[in-house]
């Protein structure tokens, strides 16, 4: 068959269309390198669960050192890329710069992440081990890298940031948006569905089950109807909140106070008082305070007794 | 261990099973060759984006020729194991006129798609570039991958349509059926768990969050159990309609009329009138007129202002 | 850029939070080594399905001696490695024993799998054929896999069975814990968001839609604050029960009785009679009878004349 003709209307609409092409030499970050990133990052953060053979104590400082030197060339050559896409003045040298800070705050992130990994094995009593979690738990490949992503985001590098996160997303079905400020011991059960926007923030010992959403209500244009970007749009999550499977918390002024208890399936575009519980009954949303704390200091006690 | 009774009792297994085995010599098309095609496409439609080197225009003609003669033996290869499955007298035959009609339809399919990445643009605050939205948005290639299968299904191909879709549903968690009639500039935020039915239609200009489903009520079976293939069971959604998240749209009969605006968690198995906004209170699901247009043109609007 | 402070950083870092690493020697099951298993499962249960090329009749008894080979050898490997991580007293032997075990099942596996498949089949108009579903319909992997992990689970392997499921898991959206006890012809439509805990019960000829929980209400804790291990928190599931999308069932104690049908959405922490329909209206959740059995045998054929 002749392709000719399909060729050539091919590359007529790459001319006239130029919104989905990118045909003028500046090179993007490529899906492929950005997965390479991303694994590497959790190797580093987690020594010896992702390699084929066992790692011992001797082999450590020479297996960092490897990969890295491998993580700083990777990063730098991606940021690099994404500040040439958004025309930096001198992206080599800002990469280099941007890239030293980001892996400086390595070994920062390293302790917040152990303290998902405990909050994990506290918040799920199907949870064996805390190898278990590191091996089988979706939320540590998904926080992990939005907590990675989320320091180049705040660093300013474009593109990459939302690469890594969507990666984290493809993989595990939780969409964090890098922009979204998340505290320590953040602990997201199942996974699948959830998704965190951009202006979200969210304290310490958070927990959240599947199909959970921190999203906006709405949003503003500009007088050419694109959306203004940059307005906080997504809700506060105090300390110790659970919100269970399902729930759909909307809105930038909208805040969560901390100890509260969100059931399943509620859907909230208003602030709720600290250590309340809120759930749908019939015709309204109610929202009562906790009782008095029993014994056990874990998140959700009340849960088991609600009437529906 | 002696594993030559499990061999013996899985051989007698699939002699007595056959409903799954294959072992007729007829070959199926594999789940790697779908993966490819998809990847060829995705590559074609989008020149550019996804190559590890940059690619400049000089190169772009040679790039198009070899991605396209690829994909047309790819493509050739598994409409032929398709049809020679479904026993078609000449598969060989129809393949090439099925391929050829295919590929020529992807000019249109491009021009279409691009109006897909528009609307997400503009649909969605935290994008900042449309390359971004290329690069990191799961609705590129569950949409994308969608189009292109959806030609194959009118085209009457067996099996590989299906199999292209659920390869964009494994990657995003959209699943997307490739019977489904889709307008122009269709958005999808987030995706997972976005499901649309093999019957329904969608106009223009749709946008549509995480988890909304246009499903089916129920269905007919022949005499013998069978569900009856083929009647209209899903819904259709008018242009300019926004479909909130967890969304669910259930029937054949059931139309949602054009800028209406569906609030999340919203469950519908009857019309709603154009202009609408539909939205549950307590106990009965509110339907009324959206409120006059202000100067902002974004569905949705008046989503901000709902009590609850 | 001068690496050594921040390799310095992780390696102290390695040494004060152990729980998050792993560099004493004993190696843990790896990620890919489980794929590949899963993946040689799959071929062993299909065959003729995921080849790359034809398999024959003829060439099957050889196909399935290598694949059976293989298969032995790469569990043996990752059970006994998961043994030695729980200190098993003979890892190596009791590998040795729990890999034939587990391998001596596969025969009556792949039996019940065919009654998903059947299943599938009769329980969605969208399926054209059989073929169509083994490789386009996620169930296939997510229950299929859940079931091998299940017998893993079941002679007390470590590790393993998580990991397995959370392949499945990662790939279709689908969240079976390898736990849960799951009759035959059992169906997952679409998937996404599918959560089913560990102890979960489900009957025969049960029928789930996306999004659908099958959860727990609470836990209990421990005079330390780690949650209980073990104790029944997932509900049990009669025979022939259909669950429509997002339906959540909570709680030990729920039990849906044979026959019932549970609407969209509905989220339900009490038991449901058998034969019954349940749903929610405005402010309360209706259980009402089914009504008489019309000549269609399909479960859900009153889902179709509810009024909203």
């Amino acid at each position: 068959m002749n392709l000719d003709p399909i060729k050539e209307a091919l590359l007529a609409s790459y001319q006239q269309h130029g919104g989905i092409n990118h045909l003028d030499g500046v090179n993007l970050p490529a899906q492929d390198s950005v997965q390479r990133l991303a694994s590497d990052y959790m190797h580093l953060m987690f020594p010896g669960f992702f390699e084929a053979t066992a790692l011992t104590k001797k082999d450590v400082p020479a297996h960092v050192d490897a990969l890295l030197s491998g993580l700083q060339q990777r990063l730098m050559a991606e940021v690099e890329k994404s500040l040439r896409f958004s025309q930096d003045a001198d992206p080599a040298g800002h990469a280099r710069t941007l890239t030293a800070d980001a892996l400086g705050q390595l070994p920062a992130l390293r302790q917040v992440i152990q303290t998902d990994v405990t909050a994990a094995y506290r918040g799920d009593p199907a949870a064996r081990s805390v190898e278990e979690i590191i091996l089988a738990y979706p939320c540590v490949l998904s926080i992990s890298v939005q907590r990675f992503a989320h320091v180049l985001y705040r660093l300013g590098v474009p593109l990459l940031p939302r690469m890594l996160t969507e990666y984290g997303h493809e993989r595990t079905g939780t969409d964090i948006h890098p922009g979204a400020t998340i505290g320590t011991h953040f602990f997201i059960d199942h996974g699948t569905g959830v998704v965190i926007g951009e202006t979200a923030r969210i304290g310490d010992h958070v927990k959240l089950y599947q199909g959970v959403t921190l999203g906006a209500k709405s949003f503003e244009t500009d007088p050419t109807g694109d959306p203004i970007k940059g307005i906080k749009r997504h809700p506060d999550i105090g300390d110790h909140v659970t919100l269970y499977a399902h729930a759909t918390i909307l809105g930038g002024d909208t805040r969560i106070g901390a100890n509260s208890v969100i059931g399943s399936n509620v859907w909230i575009m208003k602030s709720i008082p600290p250590d309340s519980v809120a759930y749908f009954k019939g015709d309204q949303l109610v929202v009562r305070p906790r009782r008095a704390k029993t014994s056990s200091p874990v998140l959700g006690d009340e849960y088991a007794n609600w009437d529906i």
